[in-house]
């Protein structure tokens, strides 16, 4: 059901120091870059998957997450197939959806996040990609 | 220089619920289980990356950490070819490291730490491997 971790995405204050930092010593290169409402989201590719990099650039979820947890690892994001389908197959099974439909997220694919109360503190996006290469 | 995520770990308390959970909406299973010294620390094959669940058992870094930062997301591992190399490349970069030489973690593999506060809380795992389909 889970192809694969699609990313993982941390959380800082803006200035993205973070990435800076994992350019100058892991050699990582930011493959492309997003403006949302209230923050920047950076993909980083590591393997066949990505960091994700949110950089709080104003009030928001961003840094809403940073008031509240502190900086630093925000969520992970697991790709799948048929994304109706799993959600679909996730409230059967009481997970507590943030999304219940699939909406438009960074890089254009369809997504949806379930709350952290139902995987223990885990905040769990669902991606659904148009290809395997797509981000 | 890193080769790929190797796994994404998260904590939570004594009890595993969060692995029940995962294997009943998700389908996923527990590939190996390991005790180490306060936690037990099982991996879920997603993709060709893991889920590592870190549960608490008994007093330790896993529940000290829950105790901090509540519950979820924990850690970060990438998998190197070279981890001395890559350590001595951190340390020259100002990286703080929790272990300045390889030390043998779950799996038998040669891990080390660096220091969260070195990429703004996230805390970093470096890892490797002795094949490429080895956990």
């Amino acid at each position: 059901m889970l192809k694969r971790i699609h990313h993982v995405a941390f959380a800082e204050e803006s200035g993205a120091a973070v990435v800076r930092r994992l350019q100058e010593v892991f050699g990582l290169e930011v493959e492309s870059e997003e403006a949302a409402p209230g923050f920047v989201e950076r993909m980083l590719p590591v393997g066949d998957c990505w960091l994700q990099a949110l950089e709080a650039t104003d009030d928001g979820v961003v840094r809403r997450s940073i008031a509240t947890r502190g900086p630093g690892l925000h969520h992970v994001a697991f790709e799948v197939e048929d994304l109706p389908a799993v959600l679909d197959r996730m409230a059967r099974h009481g997970v507590e959806l943030i999304d219940r439909e699939p909406r438009i997220g960074g890089g254009g694919h369809r997504i949806a996040f379930a709350h952290p109360r139902s995987f223990g503190g885990v905040l769990v996006e669902l991606v659904e990609t148009s290809s395997e290469t797509d981000r």
